[in-house]
């Protein structure tokens, strides 16, 4: 099951749901307004929306418009963001020129929940000065999660599955990690794929509690990674313990894998420019790569070996704010 | 003004103003269903609710019922908590063993939102392994503030200002701390006082952007701290312009002073006990005061030099989670 987002003047949108081919949908009746309702009340919502699903796989529903696509959630309660791959931990060091992190605890932090951009949003930065990156990554929403839930148990809380573009700037970056507080001003609002899936949709795509799929990214049309989801050092399950062990966690709390990275970066390329500039530091002693630019695209989309993409795509412009 | 919510069986609870002896209330109509609601549209709001408080002042009203009472904003979409005042953070590296934090920017940290206590609830905790403390401190409400807004222009968005327990776990915090990500586990829900009120109730209490009421903090019945809020060394107005210096702050933002706490914590006390474990650390080479109990119970109250007390007072016992 997909699930989207349309844009309709309300802050949370029109939840509906989203043909195999993406060209059709049908929405949800008035006890299923948006996304964050349904998963607040997941037992009733997902047998209801897999119906719409059901009537969509006959030919039903109306033609989508993909301009009226916001983030599946616009908004929610809470954003917990881990930093699941150790390669990328591993060159985020170098970049920041700090030393290793000493933990065997998932790395994770509170980012902000109130906006997630679209899938097409221009998204406003105000300074090129502050190292505009983008992260290319996963997530998974879960509905009410008890304190103390563990890891075997949190797998019955993942109800779908998201891609995220975790817009971060680096300059601002190692100024407040120092502070050992995380991040306010390096962590601006977050990006959404158009498609919240379902882990089932995803078939051999789920696998170990991972998203097995290669997120291809390209900046200015040109490619600059193709990694694989599965290769995080703890799985999610994992990182839905890690956050509930000492608060209930919200229905709608949506948790990050951090920057999707793997060992063979040298031919799958990166998620993020700051990886690309450590690899730079690394070979050359400096890193030759700039940040983004007033006007640079980038295009994230998670694809399956047999080309699927059930996230579809973000495909933003950065642009100057005010 | 003052405001409080009642709980009604909705998530947000229900509006209502205060009467100067917080014995009587009146609620608005539809258009201010809830607190959140009201700041997000605060110039329509305002006066509405300004009507109501003349009401109350001509004796019309509502009893209260203080059982009633949840926090004022019982979830909101952004908690953004500061450590503005110098003491507290010089003794908390002492309490934590870590080098001092070098940085002329105030220190904050986005914590969780989706729910805070209200001032007579109970406080679950899973283990006193975890260091339960408390932190006493102040907070202030912004409507929508743009990116990018000044300290100078900050302080027309500052609408409400709120007194806070930040409950923290403190054989957790320096292990999240020291990953340079801030903190999940060791920052569960806060709790709020009763009231929010407008920085003009306050009168002389509010100073340079800065509560200057003492916070009056019993530990099990016991004096423990009553240190004044004016000594914060980054004032409300240049905390909100530092969080909103690359995001536009959501209406209802929550943005907190960090724990009160005064260079003479020698006759003034402590806010938290971390402190005061600092100080024995100081005195006696080792920390001889335990942190909470189950059972264990703290009230804060701030007061005036007239002995008012406009927040209200928070009252919690520590209890056990499951």
């Amino acid at each position: 099951m997909r699930l989207a987002t349309l844009r309709d003047g309300t802050p949370d949108g029109r939840l509906v749901v989203i043909s195999a081919d993406a060209t059709r949908y049908l929405a949800g009746g008035p006890a299923l307004p948006n996304l964050l309702a349904a998963i607040e009340n997941w037992a009733v919502a997902e047998p209801a929306l897999a119906a719409l699903a059901d009537e969509l796989a006959t030919g039903a529903g109306e033609l989508l418009d993909p301009a009226l696509l916001a983030a599946p959630l616009p908004r929610t309660w809470q954003w917990l963001d881990g930093s699941a791959f150790g390669t990328h931990g591993e060159l985020m060091q170098i970049a920041f020129n700090m030393p290793p992190i000493e933990t065997d605890l998932p790395l994770m932090y509170q980012g902000m929940s109130d906006r997630f951009y679209g899938p097409a949003d221009p998204v406003p930065f105000g300074d090129t000065a502050h190292g505009i990156d983008f992260e290319g990554e996963f997530g998974v929403i879960v509905d009410a999660v008890p304190m103390g839930t563990s890891a075997q148990d949190a797998a019955a809380h993942i109800k779908l599955v998201v891609q995220i573009n975790d817009w971060s700037l680096r300059t601002l970056a190692p100024i407040e990690m120092k502070t050992g507080f995380g991040w306010i001003q390096a962590k601006p609002a977050c990006s959404m794929a158009p498609f919240a899936v379902t882990p089932a949709e995803l078939g051999q795509g789920w696998k170990d509690d991972r998203v097995a799929l290669d997120l291809v990214i390209d900046w200015n049309g040109q490619r600059f990674g193709q990694a694989n989801g599965r290769a995080m050092d703890f799985s999610f399950v994992e990182l839905v313990a890690h956050a509930a062990r000492t608060r209930d966690l919200v229905a709608g709390t949506v948790i990050g894998s951090g920057t999707v990275s793997n060992p063979e970066y040298a031919t799958v390329g990166s998620s993020c420019i700051s990886e690309r500039r450590a690899i730079e530091i690394i070979a050359d002693g400096k890193p030759t790569t700039a940040f983004m630019a007033f006007g640079d695209t980038v295009r994230m989309e998670a694809r399956g070996q047999d080309g699927t993409t059930p996230f579809g795509a973000i495909a933003q412009q950065v642009v100057q704010a005010g």
